[in-house]
């Protein structure tokens, strides 16, 4: 039986991406944002909402630029802080001990201690309600090269994302592959 | 040491959202994508990218409407299958026996068989690149009955929902429960 929650913001799985971001005098800032996603190849784009009341969003319409940073399991308690904390009060990274490093492609701080970061240019702000979503272009991505296979492919056994579920407020790890894609089935 | 991946989309954890949507005479389709995310709050709202060849593309802005159905692990060979097969030659639903309900708060299908499915009206579009997003307003959100638990909250390890990761091509099923999110901390 199917049962009906009404109009919610409830699906699966919800990334977990910390947003890095220059507020004056280059002080660094990072955000969890779980609305965003990929949403285009060609140029390689993606996206994440924020409310206007963030830093992040003064800081990201100021320099135009931000990162979005992947925590690998053992940093989980890390990126929930920059979720309930402000940069209004306090510079994140010190709080938690993490390394602003500048990007060399954009003019945002990526975060040293985590094992993926995209580094995006403003592409273009869509203004939708509560939440803008920025849509940014990916310059480059950086990646431990401890967590490259032998190939040099990126392995996510060796990443170690998790993601977060808004059903029950909670960040889970990611299991067992299940099978390859895009699988000739006839 | 960190690597340089270059401008490219790899980011985690990708979800895999099924679409669903009407063509010509009500023939139900489906599709697989990657590329997507909830992307604001107030009004609920949920973006999906595709190119602009897909069946679904069209029939979107057509019917102004679609679906997001969430597989859980035990379809993920069919979750594969409608993003690899076009639904200008078959009835996807048909080759994989799946059930098209309409839908009671929008004009598009969902899948019966899946867990949970977003019911969303086409809210806006916005032309990206080889994508265009597609941005939908959650109007109701179904949920198999013995997906909840017993306070009646949705509960993923019930949903059995699983992500796709670009980096090796391939699904993943979601693991352990790590801690609650929004702790605070100090």
């Amino acid at each position: 039986m199917k049962k009906s929650l009404g109009a919610r913001t409830l699906a699966y799985c919800l990334p977990v991406y910390i947003v890095g971001s220059y507020g004056e005098e280059d002080k660094p800032n990072l955000m969890n944002a779980a609305w965003g996603g990929m949403c285009c190849s060609k140029p390689p784009l993606i996206a994440v909402s924020l409310q206007r009341v963030r830093q992040s969003y003064d800081n990201i319409i100021n320099r135009q630029a931000f990162t979005i940073n992947i925590p690998s399991v053992k940093y989980v308690k890390e990126a929930d802080y920059v979720g309930v904390y402000s940069g209004r009060d306090e510079n994140k990274f010190e709080s938690l001990g993490l390394t602003p490093m500048k990007s060399e492609s954009v003019d945002a701080p990526y975060v040293l201690e985590f094992p993926v970061s995209l580094h995006c240019e403003l592409f273009q702000t869509v203004e939708l309600g509560s939440h803008v979503q920025f849509i940014g272009e990916i310059k480059d991505v950086l990646i431990d090269d401890d967590c490259l296979d032998r190939a040099g492919s990126p392995d996510i056994s060796l990443i170690d994302p998790f993601i977060y579920d808004n059903g029950s407020r909670a960040y889970h790890k990611i299991g067992d592959r299940i099978s390859g894609a895009y699988l000739k089935q006839k």
